[in-house]
This record gives structure tokens, C-alpha cells and sequence, in this order.
């Protein structure tokens, strides 16, 4: 079994209703200086030994991520 | 300005019908061999340099994470 991590965060030029909502809470909680907030989602998979990283590209591309408004990366981790 | 990566998930001991789903999704699309999947989230963060470690843990774990039934790490990242 290895451990792959999957992040999916929101393209550059994607507006994010999200990250801003955390970013416009910040001040008001009093917390300066934090000047950019991007919220993405982050997948930790158990997979097979047998499953090679063309695979996982396909399963991040398909089924994690929408690739017209999303970026993502696959990396295996230690587990 | 630095860049800073906060990366939250449930607890392990926690259920995650996220993740449940895009794993019982993925042998119905035909990719075998993904034991688990659990979802959690991605925060990408531009932070003055004044910002220290301390405050951006209180930031994760007041408000990035609900710490009752997820944990977070932070990672400061090269931009």
C-alpha cells in the first residue's frame, strides 16, 4: 500500500468565494497581515502498489478535480 | 510576504462520507485498487513576514479547522 495525496486548488485566475470569506474574516477577528486566503481541497489515498501514476493522474483529472476551473497535484507521500 | 500551506482533515477516528463517496465512485469508473480515500481541505495563504508561527497556528485552529473533529498542520512554503 502507498499513501498519495492529491491537492486541488482554485486556478489563479478563478475568482474564490471561499478563500475570501476567510480572508475578509481575518481583520475582523484581529488578524493582520495575512494578505491572500485560497481554499482547495486536499485527497489522502491508500492505494494499491499496482496502481502506477498515469492512473492516479486519470482519477485527480476525472473524479478530484474539475480541470476547467481547478489546477491539481498528485504526490506520493512516506506513510 | 511569505506563502503558507494549512492542510486540514478529519480525524481519523471521525467519518468522512466525502471521502466514502469518491472511493465507492472510483470502481464504478473502473479505476481498482484505491483502498481509502478521505477529503479534507487546503488553504494556501500569503502572509506579511511579520506573521509568526504562533499566530498562524491560532488562524488554523480558530478558524481554518473545527479542532472537535479535524487536524490541521501548517507549513510555511517556498513562493
Amino acid at each position: 500500500m502507498a499513501r498519495v495525496v492529491v491537492d486541488v486548488m482554485p486556478k489563479q485566475e478563478i475568482l474564490d468565494p471561499q478563500g475570501q470569506a476567510v480572508a475578509n474574516a481575518l481583520p475582523r477577528l484581529g488578524f493582520e497581515g495575512i494578505a491572500e486566503v485560497r481554499q482547495g481541497k486536499r485527497f489522502e489515498l491508500e492505494v494499491a502498489d499496482d496502481v502506477d501514476d498515469e492512473q492516479l493522474a486519470k482519477i485527480a483529472e476525472t473524479l478530484l478535480a474539475n480541470p476547467v476551473i481547478e489546477d491539481w497535484t498528485v504526490r506520493r507521500v512516506d506513510s
